[in-house]
């Protein structure tokens, strides 16, 4: 037996908010030396059975989120029996929706992604982000709930496929210095307006970086500070211009500008 | 007061744990007409009070995934003060852990997503699943994880960004009968291929429906039932040749799809 913790992640489904919640409290746990087994599509007694000896063979625990009453008694009783630590995620849950509707749950696996028109809707905006992505294509624009203008570097593509899986229509147009900005920019709303900036260093240091990635010579004008000075110049006196909102996206994650992307442009956005 | 059931969401970051477990557990209850009402970073008692007065005055249940032991209370001794249902996620989930690592939470909200590693290594994804989205730039197809096969609108884009989030590079090449396959396509190793196809009657449904979004007669041949059989039986004949993988994506989510993938490819990823 190693000396690390286990962690089993049992689903019925995809396993998804299994897997979120068990990092949200992971991350509240530093430094701890620790293995993550998922199972998804679990669902009869014979897999159950299979993955709790499996755990018991180590320093484990067991999460799960399953919603078929068998097969969450079936994983409790199992784990007692081989003294396997065990987390019931979605049944607390569950008896709570219960008194609060006055209803029973269907209890049906994997009814997670209904194919209706939201699903669809998403696909849409996806592909839309493809699409006018880098300002590919600048006829996007007038269609787009969002258009992110931004200098090389400054999570422009990242930003607009998380915010698409959303449901939000993103374009989103780089701001080169030696081109001139396209007029069909001047005709976007300013509340769909975005302008993105990053702080010189960390666009001095992630240059380098891609440059070294493409095996180039780190001393090309790209990732050159005074060059990199002068776009991001340039891009302010653009966004004065324009009297678009700013963010600076330095040390911060993509979620964590999105959020902050989707409360200035006051959205609102569906539950995902 | 009206009669339809409000759902609270209240996190101190994000909310993307809660969501996805409120989700979860009102899939399991049809037939529902309710307003989900969601409000991150949710960081001190004033904030708390305002929303829990709101929430009395519906039938409200409150979700929270807060970390902090001082907000928590707070959360709970308001709705009990307002007479309000409230449910908390993360601390049974926290309890759970806190036994199992013999420690304690660090309980110190937004450490949900660090720029580290494999963070990096996930926007390095997502721009490599747009850089060679739609066969664009074949050169990327030998650095790819996953190489996706198809004809028109068998999801390649929605399942390569989708997959790209979860820190796998993708690549997708479209197939049409009238282009050869391309040589790069043949020096992938079959293990990476996956090939996508649909069924007729769906092709058709999709083809007529984006044909009236382009603003075109429903006509043309790309929505013709002939036509799409004669691609449908043109990429068989291809993924025969490969020797690869096929799966159907007809009533299948994107989740579902990429779920599958990830099994056959054997990719061991890491939790997301």
């Amino acid at each position: 037996m190693d000396n690390r913790y286990y962690i089993f992640i049992l689903s019925d489904s995809l396993g998804e908010t299994a897997s979120h919640v068990a990092r949200a409290a992971m991350n509240q746990f530093l430094n701890k030396d620790y293995v993550v087994k998922k199972y998804n599509y679990v669902r009869d007694a014979d897999a159950v059975e299979e993955i709790v000896i499996e755990a018991s063979k180590h320093k484990s625990m067991v999460l799960f989120t399953t919603v078929m009453e068998d097969l969450t008694n079936t994983i409790v009783t199992m784990c007692a029996t081989h003294n396997v630590i065990c987390h019931d995620i979605l049944s607390p849950v569950l008896g709570q929706f219960s008194s609060f509707f006055g209803d029973t749950p269907v209890r049906k696996p994997g009814t997670m992604y209904k194919l209706d028109d939201d699903y669809f809707e998403r696909v849409a905006a996806i592909e839309f982000a493809v699409k006018y992505d880098d300002g590919k294509d600048l006829r996007g624009l007038k269609y787009a709930d969002i258009v992110l203008l931004g200098i090389s570097r400054t999570s422009k593509t990242p930003l607009s496929m998380y915010l698409s899986h959303k449901n939000v229509k993103v374009a989103n147009v780089p701001l080169v210095p030696e081109i001139q900005v396209a007029k069909e920019i001047f005709q976007v709303p300013k509340n769909k307006l975005i302008g993105l900036t990053n702080s010189p260093e960390k666009l001095n240091e992630i240059r380098i970086e891609r440059l070294r990635a493409l095996g180039l010579s780190s001393d090309v004008e790209y990732a050159n500070f005074d060059r990199i000075l002068h776009e991001l110049d340039y891009a302010e006196k653009v966004y004065k211009q324009l009297g678009c909102p700013v963010i600076n996206v330095a040390n911060k994650a993509i979620e964590e500008t999105a959020s902050i992307i989707l409360e200035i442009t006051g959205l609102n956005i569906k539950l995902k």
